[in-house]
């Protein structure tokens, strides 16, 4: 058994008796599980699994121990993964992850029960409950900077890409941290990883490699599947998939797409279900979709997908930039001071996007089921914004009924989903979807792939 | 009118609109009145007044405004005092003074009803709970520092001495100052700046000055009379004098009482009635007593007094050291490494001595009145930190029924107080007072001092 | 015997052998002497002897060893001052004093013999060399920052000065410093210690304590009997008087001259004799006289005696403020705003006054004689600067022959000076001496005042 | 026309009007080629060209111009490469190198001459004098550090090298970077950039991004042919080969040459003749040979031909790793921990090794020429140190004549050059060489590879 301890600094290191109880492996307090598990994830960074379940089995005999004593607070690592640990001392930015754990899962526990309550009893509705939560865990995790001026890009993507288009991302980065634009990702591998990368060097050759933000928005169910890179100087733990997405279009100052699979559909499809919605006429918030030479089929095909469904003024909500990382730096560049502008003229703050209006749909979650499936509409006759986020909720569905344990389990017991829609819409869903997979980008288990889904006549 | 803006910043400057409104002017939130007065008294630090009331009437047209915009929050203050402000800009220390005020102010709001509620429910005990709300509210204020070695002197003394004691009280810090200890102080004048403007000294001269604490504790109930010094780099506004009190004995590595009035006695026998708790025995809070030359005779009448009452063994819970502000430092300097080793041994924090146990009936504010005076056993019959507790309370009562406005309306309806306890105590009291009041230590309102009490034969 | 070890960081820890042996204690290298002499001063810093001997005689037994090792270097001090030593260690202000002694004296030495004559070599005249000279010694010294806004208050006047007066410059320096104002004195007691003093807790108060510039500047001759005060956080030891005087209009922005003696007296007009010089007749040196209310009178009879030997217009090259440090300090910040705007204008440096022209007769020590004074040509007949300097120089004797020893000794033996001169300019020259004496801002050796001079009849 | 300005800061914005003359391109001073020349040479960074004179040509129309103004010195290029400017500023890290050009050859200038006269006078032997004027570079240049623990790794390796060396330097460099060691190379690209690249983010994981040293030493006749990489913190430029070969040998703490062609081979002889001169017995140079998998043939060719000159005890002077960069960074940190008690005993500096002997061979340059060839001693009956170096001597020349343009026409013109020495000596540097041809790790121009040398009969 080998046992390594760690001790964090700052206020971290200032937990009450029942702070540290709840979180404690003696007390095995409720929290004792997700917090176990989190740790574990970030210990692992950099070494790849993709999968969830076989880091948890791996490291089965991990353990982590919360205690208090003279200097503060002690965690005690009881085998944990030994790329994480260098002669005898676990590697600062893992242990700075390790504790940004620790705060998140505090304060989820401090909020929790009584205190969300208390929370939420001082909001009229739920939606403004759920963003003021986003804005105190923000907050709390330090991200949030007051005054300073508008310069977070957000990069998506997939996160399995390949060398030509983790080279691009790269030179993305490059040339945002040459500009000295912070980035905003995932946290994963891939292309979450890639830009990262890029900026750290370009701000590293302004000299500037301390005050490179890198900020990496997770949540306990992805963390293990993708732990943090190791250049994340940033890590916040969300509580959930729509709280994190939140996360990401209220704190970055431009969204930037590179190619990715289904997944990046989705994230393309959230952020357009925002910016199509009337109440955000008037807000501003700037999206690149972006790659290299080879990657312009794909968004050709893309583009052919939106176009079809929201007509060609869908193009205006985006700029498209093909193999042209300065191209893409001096437009967030812009972007940026678009956004500064913006906001100093609405006195919305800098850090932190009050003013955007998301519809409550994008911010609960909607299990996939049948029925739920059955009830979305996909029919042009709507507004547009509307349009989107049930596309976004159907593709969901039907990766998950290909792809995912679960849906495949599901569309086997009670047949394929029924979709209500246009004819045309969910054909060229069905097209992209193909495409992706022929593209390696979807990762199907066993079989060929077969739609899991048919139209239903009204 | 005259406004000028000031701008918090780090996670003050990132306020939501419902811990905004109950500070704000315009809603007039419930906390309001109570904001402005705090923030009024730290503008108007250094201009002595002595009195809470004349300072408000002075700044009647005082008002400050809390507005949320794009950079943050801005602090508008109309009507500030002239002092605070430097070609237009108010003072950067004060600056931060304004914040701390909202800081404590946003806290308390934030554990406030509900909040307070749920925390206390987390604990058994009353005074559990009263020692985590003060943890929690000094962790807030960011004056726990995990991990420091001990280091932080606390002075207590009369905040109205003569220029000789000020000078002793400036050597005695300048000494600390050179040895880089840390001061802690109620951060008013007098004995409060003495020690702290000579630490200061000490610590530019070690080529320090940006790492020397000076930490004011004070309350809302006190603030405007006595003002945060131009020293003071970090305030923390408690609730009320029972929690700043144990803030002091908890946050504090060793205490020195300089030369002062009947408030400087009771807080005396405040430390000795915690250090004589039988459940204290093993703790370890060092006490000294300083003063110069002159102060001999001061420290022979309290000496005298307190052997009377506990025997001469009282006198081994504190050094006396007389006109030798080296000894002093020096002395500090060891008891900070003794409290170093005892809480090593213990795994008691650094920064918050936990484990010292506070009678509930130190913690707790009990009213004067001739039922509560009357109640009080002043025997020796009993355990002496029992009598400790009863004399401070005492000693309260009458310094109130002969001075203070409501105390001497009391004792005019009621007459004078009945005391229960023994004979020679209560005249070695007495005796104690009038010499405060020959030496110019108590300020007699009109009319020659005369006894508010009469002993009760039981 | 005492030994206490300090070791030099940075540059300064990182000399070659032959660099270390011509200050070694061991070697016995030419300097050692004088270098020996000026770390005995700084380190004695505070205890004011006002005599150079007594300070040497006290310390006879002191000595310092320069020793190269693996660290760098380590100066061993053997029977430092005990004042210098707390806990055992050298106070830190009092080692970088240390360093910089070292510092300068090093610099001598490479600039020396025939490092200096191939500096000379360099240049067309020995003025030119003499400032260049200069501006190598202050850039090595790290007091040049490039770029940095003209910020420098140069404070000059009496280093034995009453209570009132000590306030009253104090207070001008917390205003210039709650203004973020730069001081320069000559760092010794009195009003070379109050303007820092007063700046240091204004910067302090605008939380900038660290970013406080004290500047002192010294010579060898002078540093026993002046040692600096416990303020300076920069120290330079220039070589002689003259050098001394020239750095301090090279490098400081604003004059400020507090009411001294008859050196105070020669100080102003080395000054106007810059100012007069019409190749000066657009720089830009602004100048300020200033004092208490009781300095009034004193101020009056100094204008009267430079009314008379330059006419009315003399007043225009100063302002002359009594009794109000606020005007004083928002002078000296417009002052400054202005020396800006020259500077960017002109291209000269912000830094270092390249284009003042320095007339050679100020750059060049004269020694007093009966030929040198008589030499001296005391008629308005004649350019006014050239008057000025001749008048400096006439000061400079008749207090030389009053007061120091060689002078008295000079005029005992060879009669009183020959001046040749305007009667009237004599005459006040001599009133206005007197009237310094009477104030007690001269110390007469025994006997009283007798004028050691006569006007010849030309 | 394109003219950007950058503002140096520091004392380089400091200089004096002759300083700048010696440099401007107005007085065309005589450094001025020399100045201009590596100033484009540092702004060229990345863009790899390995030929001088062709980045020469593309840039013929770039001039530096040097204004001394104001804010003290501004630097004005006149079409510099478009790629060291991003938005209009020249990339921060390449403002510092022109700095470190700027410094050094101002350093170099003010030594020169008259200077370096004064400085040589001051030793006895011109050895003395070469390693003080070494030693006054580089502190000069700011990377001499007193008092730091041996922390410096130098890396030394071939600069043309496969993807998979680069990886495997690149790995050893982040096995450094975890330990915070830092990194010393000749700056260029290759196995010069590899280890700083690695380095840099292993510090970044341990949170130390700031504190990463990246120290480039080059010389004027390489640097244009080899810019500094984008990785490369400190920058120094040294006078020629020889004294950088000896800044690296005296700065290090340990040497690690990775797989090269003939000049890396040249390298590791030169170490090898200090390392055995006797009067280096007691000396501690620790020397790392390390490569991947691929590598080890390398390795044993080189190790046979050492063997076989020196015989087996040769390999003790050390050691070699195959494939695995853990064991290499565990071994540099014990090395470094062997020589900081080294220097502790002996009282050497930690930060530049003193005592370390070098033979005045090789601190002299010394021109291939059939003479000079024909004059060393290739036989093992000498000392082992001067077989070293004369090995050394004959390699550099052998390549000379098989490669370099001047070389290959001395061969054409005068015949293969004569070698003295052990017949199975010279075979094997003929066999080592043909190898490294074969390897492709030396360049030929045109023709095949045939002997330019001929053993001679003594």
């Amino acid at each position: 058994m080998s046992i390594v301890d760690v001790w964090p600094s700052g206020s971290m290191a200032l937990l009450t008796q029942s702070e540290a109880d709840a979180l404690s492996l003696s007390s095995k307090g409720e929290l004792y599980e997700l917090y176990r598990n989190c740790s574990l994830a970030v210990l692992n960074s950099g070494n790849i699994t993709d999968n969830s379940k076989e880091l948890l089995d791996n490291f089965s005999d991990f353990e982590i121990s919360i205690i208090r004593n003279e200097r503060g607070l002690k965690l005690e690592l009881i085998n944990p993964p030994k790329s994480a640990v260098v002669e005898g001392v676990v590697i600062k930015k893992l242990r700075n992850h390790l504790y940004s754990v620790l705060r998140d899962i505090v304060q989820l526990q401090s909020l929790g029960k009584d205190g969300e309550n208390f929370l939420r009893k001082q909001y009229d509705s739920e939606s403004a409950y759920i963003t003021n939560l986003i804005f105190i865990m923000l907050r709390n995790a330090g991200v949030l900077k007051a005054g300073v001026k508008p310069n977070i890009a957000v990069c998506w993507g997939g996160h399995s890409i390949s060398q030509s288009e983790y080279e691009y991302a790269y030179n993305v980065g490059l040339e945002l941290g040459l500009r000295k634009i912070d980035i905003c990702t995932g946290c994963g591998p891939g292309v979450m990883e890639a830009p990262m990368k890029g900026s750290f060097q370009g701000f590293s050759e302004q000299c500037e490699q301390d005050k490179c933000r890198m900020i990496g928005l997770t949540e306990p169910s992805i963390i293990a599947a993708e732990p943090p890179n190791a250049m994340v100087s940033e890590l916040v733990i969300l509580p959930d998939i729509e709280k994190r997405l939140e996360s990401f279009v209220r704190l970055g100052h431009t969204m930037i797409i590179f190619p990715g699979g289904p997944g990046t559909a989705e994230e393309l499809l959230y952020i357009l279900a925002i910016k199509m919605s009337n109440e955000n006429k008037h807000n501003f918030l700037p999206l690149i979709l972006t790659g290299n030479k080879e990657s312009e089929e794909y968004f050709s095909a893309l583009t052919e997908f939106l176009v079809l469904c929201f007509g060609p003024e869908v193009t205006r909500y985006y700029d498209l930039i093909i193999d042209d990382p300065v191209a893409v730096a001096t437009k967030v560049k812009q972007n940026n001071e678009s956004v500064l502008d913006h906001r100093t003229i609405t006195h919305d703050s800098y850090c932190f996007n009050w003013t955007l209006k998301i519809p409550y749909e994008l911010q609960v979650s909607q299990p996939v089921s049948h029925e739920f499936m059955a009830s979305l509409n996909l029919k042009r006759e709507q507004e547009p914004w509307k349009l989107a986020c049930n596309l976004r909720s159907a593709f969901s569905g039907i990766v998950a009924g290909n792809v995912k344990e679960y849906g495949i389990k599901l569309v086997a017991q009670k047949g394929p989903f029924k979709l209500h829609g246009d004819k045309d819409i969910i054909r060229s869903m069905d097209k992209l979807l193909r495409s992706y997979i022929k593209q390696g980008r979807v990762l199907l288990s066993k079989k060929e792939y077969k739609p899991c889904y048919e139209l239903c006549k009204d």
